[in-house]
């Protein structure tokens, strides 16, 4: 019997083990990474917010001029067997559209069929909540919305890699990429939040409308924090008493450390702590939670 | 036997026909578009200046801190076998190396094994040489150096592909993307210049350093045409006498129409024509070509 334990895709209308899961060397999503995709997680046996993700997928198609054959009840179907067969309890769970493989001798884009994939794969985490990451801020600047609109997610990286590897070089464990103007835009995953006197910040533009994003400032408006969608500077983020990540994969995560100096006095903040515990605490919330049948 | 005729692929250290190259859909060369390529061509028999294009292959993979374990003797093999196998005369090879796959559950990018692969298919025009392109100024700007060094080829084409899209709804056939002052940097594959006054004019920066970029201003300074390397103003780009594009999927290409007016008188212009056919005729010297041997 085949082996799932590792993971699964579907591909070409097939569930098959993540290892025999592959794409054509010629299609543009590989080729001219002409693609969009999404990732939602799998915790405790429930999707979070699998509608949010599945919206903001089949808005990015559209904006690339892709089109799937599946609506979303029936990706949401392909997903629930992709994880079945996994038997995981938490997943990290992906959904990809490629403009898919030219005709021959073409480079039209419009006569390319698109391809839809989709995996299954145990969690993944940027970080664990109880561990705060050593943030350093990079000197590359973010893809500009401009030339690449980062509304529709998207797998233009390098980048990311390079603020990842400048990081690493700097003793640090992820990057901050800039704008032009050097304020604070995201990392390689994750959108950025500082908090100073109280107050939470966030790049508004030029940055991945993330669910995670969007999930802590619903969190944080029923707390009773202010937050402010506007422009982050680095000396906000420099001077701020908290800051914190989010992302799909790892939720909310506290960052300890900014170029080699603690943030407030280097631990999780009590802000993030409880933005943090909230979050997890969401996962069982009816409104956000769809269970996974396993037993079928 | 095996069908090589639409092409073949080197892949895990074995050769197999165009339809079975495949890529793990976890390949971060995939996933997150980290990955650097080059494509040779082969005309007549020939490879190409493939030293230089195998010199930006390596160089590239240097930038991106990656490596292969083949060195370029080894790799001009590999490609040779490739093109043998398919049998084609004129062939478009492209060479890749991607970052690879990460360890179970792991981001980090130093952990990947770097993957290389390479393939051969029948030669890809974007015109041929006797047709003229109509060619569009796209209002989306092409992806700043200061985010993705464009003399690392990469596959971060949404903008490139944005272009194109925008071309086909205003009755072109392809971009001319800008920079964020609107001035013209390159369009979808290809470097782009303009001649005026005998002058021919092509972007310095931000642009990719094409080989045939390059073999287009060696062979404009042989013929005694003045060449500058600078600013290449929207302005001038429409009031020009000539356009052309360079490209190794196509050579010197006249663009005869922009933005729906003719470029000088709507053919293809006489320093156009001279260029392209000693461009074409270079294909025969020693110093640049490389004779592969069929029958072995």
């Amino acid at each position: 019997m085949a082996d799932y334990s590792k993971g699964s895709a579907y591909i070409d209308g097939q569930l098959v083990p993540i290892a025999e899961a592959k794409i054509s060397l010629l299609d543009w999503g590989f080729l001219h990474s002409d693609a969009t995709y999404d990732v939602v997680h799998v915790w405790d046996g429930k999707f979070f917010r699998l509608d949010d993700h599945l919206q903001r997928f089949y808005s990015g198609m559209d904006k690339l001029r892709m089109s799937i054959p599946y609506s979303q009840e029936q990706v949401q179907e392909i997903l629930s067997d992709c994880v079945k067969a996994t038997g995981l309890r938490e997943s990290y769970v992906e959904i990809i559209t490629t403009r898919g493989t030219p005709q021959p001798g073409s480079r039209d884009p419009r006569l390319c069929s698109n391809k839809f994939f989709a995996f299954a794969i145990p969690f993944v985490w940027i970080t664990q909540p109880d561990q705060g990451l050593h943030l350093v801020i990079s000197e590359t600047q973010r893809i500009p919305a401009a030339s690449v609109d980062p509304v529709v997610k998207n797998y233009h990286w390098l980048d990311l890699v390079k603020g990842q590897f400048e990081a690493y070089d700097k003793g640090g464990e992820t990057a901050a990429l800039v704008d032009a103007e050097g304020n604070i835009m995201e990392g390689p995953g994750f959108n950025i939040f500082a908090i100073k006197d109280s107050v939470i910040t966030t790049p508004a533009n030029g940055v991945l409308q993330g669910v995670t994003r969007k999930t802590a400032m619903q969190l944080a408006h029923e707390h009773g924090y202010e937050m402010i969608e506007g422009t982050l500077t680095a000396d906000l983020l420099r001077s701020a008493e908290e800051v914190f990540a989010t992302s799909t994969a790892g939720g909310i995560m506290a960052i300890s450390k900014i170029d080699g100096k603690d943030v407030g006095n280097g631990g999780i903040g009590p802000i993030t702590k409880t933005l943090q515990e909230a979050y997890w605490a969401l996962h069982e919330h009816p409104d956000y939670a769809i269970d996974i049948d396993y037993s079928s």
